[in-house]
């Protein structure tokens, strides 16, 4: 399955109600699709130690996730659509992180997002009456560190090597080998770039 | 059933010992309500999907609450004590959103509380050697917005239309139709307003 | 059983790989006794109502905590090992805290730590290409409370009688008598001191 069949994307606002008016965001197809790889993931991945890894990729490849054989997900993790998720080598997503990827979450090489950390694509156009949901991509830089119960907001670039502190909130994307901490988080100080 | 027949109230002083000392802090009786509460949530709402919404206004209203018919309550919404919740038309209380809600919790129509939020009505005198509970209401205005994992603290009015940005924390009372963000939250914009 | 004869301490590196390639942190044995005493947990505390204190404290003392006869641990607490738990008279951890004990955390005579709140003594040396965990203690102090879903990081002291606020996240330690707020935490204003 490619990646691009599987990518779901908020139907138009003519296509239904408001969220407001408690209208569904989503196709129905797209909806049972959803039921469909809950379940599965429920069956087959979310009752997993460590180390059966190799079987929680295959349930998310099956879904159309993009997953390195040598990337992590913890079985506790909860990814809203698999097809909406790239992991590269060595990438890791711990015990408890929230993918809210309502649009696309790429993890690069040796990025790693630690417990119950929040990546979260989704938002609302506040400014519009109809209250759209609004999503926009975030991606994770090669050897970032989005550290524990951190918060990233949509359409946030996280650059190589950049850590976002235990408990940091960003709306902003982050610049390379910086280390950022706070809510709003802040630039705190560099970090030494790995050769 | 009417509201005030279910309000809870932390019993005095002179009632027990302090909390310090393991004291309850409610009577035996409340608690044994809420045990009950708990209970029926568990046997007849946890387990529903969004689409059963009638279901568990039936069972919130059965424990005091005031529900207007197009609001919705997930099923994973923790809610403390349903006497002391009233929503309006189409207000919302989202996936895992914590409604602790020792004294009481309004919600205005079209008013919105995203997944994970935490509406706590409770705290402590800090400044009393027997550490007593201190319970102060919460109020959310018509069209304000509390997103994906905000904190609203005791005494918090939030003003119509306001906006209290995802993980904003926030103990001061928010100004109508004004975007609110970080931790303690600070005004970050004005919300153009819904006519 | 000694308390110290329970202690874990992660190995050198000498002794694995790197967490970035997914080698463990700690020994087999460390790695089985915890196993061991989530089993343990889950079957004779998980369960239990808050009156069945003694029950829990049994437990926690067969995997080698110090905990006081009068402090209390919610079934719904994670603790990562006991062996690294000491609490003091009245002490106690409310439901859902987190003590990420990698380090030793001591919690004095009635301090208290709130709901959901976080005790996080590991952290990794971000410097270090390798990535390896770094864990130092947590001290809170004689009637200090952390707050609900209160962040203390990995080697904060937190003063005797301090406060550290709702959703207050710090990794610096707190005055004495000082109360705290905000991510990060500042000083807000000073606590009258119970005599």
């Amino acid at each position: 399955m490619t990646r691009s069949s599987h990518t779901i994307e908020p139907k138009g606002r003519a296509h239904g109600q408001s969220p407001l008016l408690g209208g569904a965001t989503f196709e129905l197809s797209h909806r049972l699709a959803r039921v469909l790889w809950s379940s599965c993931w429920f069956a087959f991945a979310r009752w997993t130690p460590p180390q059966l890894q190799p079987l929680r990729r295959l349930v998310l490849c099956a879904f159309g996730a993009d997953i390195h054989p040598t990337a992590t997900v913890r079985s506790s993790v909860k990814i809203w659509w698999p097809g909406n998720l790239k992991m590269g080598a060595h990438a890791s997503l711990g015990p408890g992180a929230i993918c809210y990827n309502v649009a696309a979450v790429t993890i690069e090489d040796f990025a790693i997002v630690s417990q119950r950390a929040h990546l979260c694509t989704g938002t609302h156009d506040i400014d519009d009456p109809g209250f759209p949901l609004r999503a926009r991509p975030i991606s994770i830089g090669r050897s970032a560190w989005v550290a524990a119960e951190a918060f990233v907001g949509p359409g946030v670039k996280i650059g190589e090597g950049a850590v976002l502190g235990a408990r940091g909130v960003t709306f902003r994307s982050l610049d390379e080998w910086v280390v950022y901490g706070g809510n709003h988080a802040k630039p705190l100080r560099s970090r030494q770039k790995i050769s």
